[in-house]
């Protein structure tokens, strides 16, 4: 079996609810014959990592290192990879492994991210019982097929948020079909919104952006918004009642939200929920039988999708809009994120390594 | 003008909040260049005449005749009508009006139920500002393009209740593209779920029924239930979970079984409100991105779907298990079906007409 070459891998991890983390170290799980071992060059701060050490979304596994918008490079590889070699270029989601194995029920569809034996990037375990440790470290293994080669057009710093971000606005347009022509909603200019804006109007579709803040108008506009929406102004809001086939929600809308969201769609339209705000959603079932709108959500994507999310984001140019923090900063990337201050999205940088 | 034959339609009103109804007569409305008269024979009874005179669903304008299951004879057609004769064995359903204009954003889809100028059948106001009164009564005038040809396949009696019933299970199945193979699943085997059974069977799909009534089963099966879960029965719905394509509900669920209905659902099914249960439906945000489930509802079906129902009811013997009860019971009958009791659709009879 080949050895890695980091036997300790330094990082930055929660070790307790809230958003401070710490220098920690961990000594990562044998290198197997399918596994890839990468010195992190870049990692991504998403949502998910601050709901998780918040313990927002249940009890974590601490310590914790968090983080699943990794880009790095390959520095050893297991005997049996054959689709990558040291010194490539390659971005870790918000998932490191699956079975992909053809009488998996969910494999076999492309579903990788529902696999029973799927194993998140962070607070998830293996089935050797070892926890999964995330992106704000120095290095990372993963199994090979959860690294995806990093497009050559894309600058590495930019290719980071695409991995998950990226992946999960882009995941349910290409298997729902979003189309030329198609008029698309985006709830939320954040870090997914803003490159939900991209990937939309990229597809050819009419985008509508909705935000709480007109602060970000002219922003919504230059990402590709046709129409921006200020969502405490009544007219602006009664002038796109009925009028969209789908619209895509990146925050964290209040429950009662959603009765208003199916208002704005033209029949048989589709709500789709990407954030996972607390408390359960609540709706009219008068307004879904009358509006006949369909209301679901996405979770992340497969391989397959990050794959195409990287080659469409390099053909059509789309590029997140980022704040660069060294990874010393962390914490005080967590405040300013936790704050809501990130525009739109902030990737932690290692210093050059001398490995 | 051409005028109707009968000048003061007698039939059975609510009055006030309740299920009880009365002798009331009123004048009809002016027999339009595009309406049929119709003699009524038989008259079904939907839920929604219950919902309606009980105000569930808010304030009735009383008296209301309500029914909107009803088949009968042409006896008069207005002097624009080419499509039906006088003698014509004609249903009409829940709607009598729709403009059907090529400029309507909904007519002009197939969505007439969705018209802005759509009447229903009863407890609804035409233009004129006449109300337009139901089929518990000896006549109705409407639409002629709501007044649907019954195919001489159909016994008239069994008719009625094809007409809403029939029309509201099949028209999601039409319009989702329901096939052979499909796992559709039915909650409540009633007046529509027992229909809902027989037309998803013969499209082909593998129907399985749910009922918290064990003693349906049977029933279900001979319907072509190929599956019957009791839904106290723990092991038999762990035995679905993660099985269905659809699951269509036409039993007035509570709102926090939705999260249940979520988890007997395949990757990406479709699960369809046809029922309207009182109160807001309550979903976990968790379970909606992890299942990718969609959430909707089907309201009724236009004109052409009414058609269908009709002629797909006539080619595969489908056929509702009916209570016949006389017009002049129609007070016995609601309370039948008040309590639970119906078996599973009441259709009422007008006594032989002299006209």
């Amino acid at each position: 079996m080949v050895d890695g070459k980091i036997n300790e891998i330094h990082g930055w991890a929660a070790t307790k609810s809230g958003i401070q983390v710490e220098p920690w170290s961990y000594k990562p799980r044998p290198l197997g014959p399918n596994d890839v071992e990468i010195k992190i060059d870049y990692s991504g701060i998403c949502g998910s990592d601050l709901h998780t050490i918040k313990c927002e979304w249940g009890q974590a596994n601490f310590p914790a290192i968090v983080g699943h918008e990794i880009v790095g490079k390959v520095i050893t590889k297991g005997e049996s990879v054959t689709t990558l070699n040291e010194g490539d270029l390659v971005g870790v989601g918000a998932q490191v492994f699956a079975c992909l194995k053809d009488d998996c029920k969910e494999c076999s569809r492309d579903l990788d991210p529902h696999c029973p034996h799927m194993v998140f990037t962070y607070n998830s375990f293996y089935a050797d019982g070892q926890q999964a440790q995330g992106g704000y470290a120095e290095a990372v293994r993963v199994d090979a097929n959860y690294a995806i080669k990093i497009p050559a057009a894309i600058d590495p710093v930019y290719a980071a948020p695409l991995m998950c971000a990226g992946t999960t606005v882009f995941a349910p347009m290409l298997r729902k079909g979003v189309k030329k022509g198609d008029r698309v909603g985006i709830v939320g200019i954040g870090g997914l919104g803003h490159l939900a804006i991209q990937y939309a109007h990229a597809l050819g579709a009419k985008v509508t952006a909705f935000s709480h803040s007109p602060t970000k108008k002219q922003q919504a506009t230059e990402l590709g918004a046709s129409v921006f929406v200020d969502t405490s102004n009544k007219e602006e809001l009664d002038a796109v009642r009925g009028s969209l086939d789908y619209l895509f929600i990146t925050a964290n809308a209040r429950s009662n939200q959603y009765n208003e969201f199916v208002t704005w769609m033209d029949y048989e339209g589709e709500i789709v929920l990407l954030a996972l705000p607390e408390g359960q959603l609540s709706f009219s079932p008068f307004e879904l039988v009358n509006s006949e709108v369909k209301i679901t959500g996405s979770l992340i994507g497969g391989k397959n999708i990050i794959k195409e999310t990287l080659e469409f984001a390099a053909k059509h140019n789309i590029r997140p809009i980022i704040e660069r923090y060294p990874m010393a900063k962390v914490n005080e990337a967590l405040e300013h994120m936790d704050q809501g201050k990130a525009r739109y999205r902030i990737v932690l940088e290692n210093a050059t390594s001398s490995l």
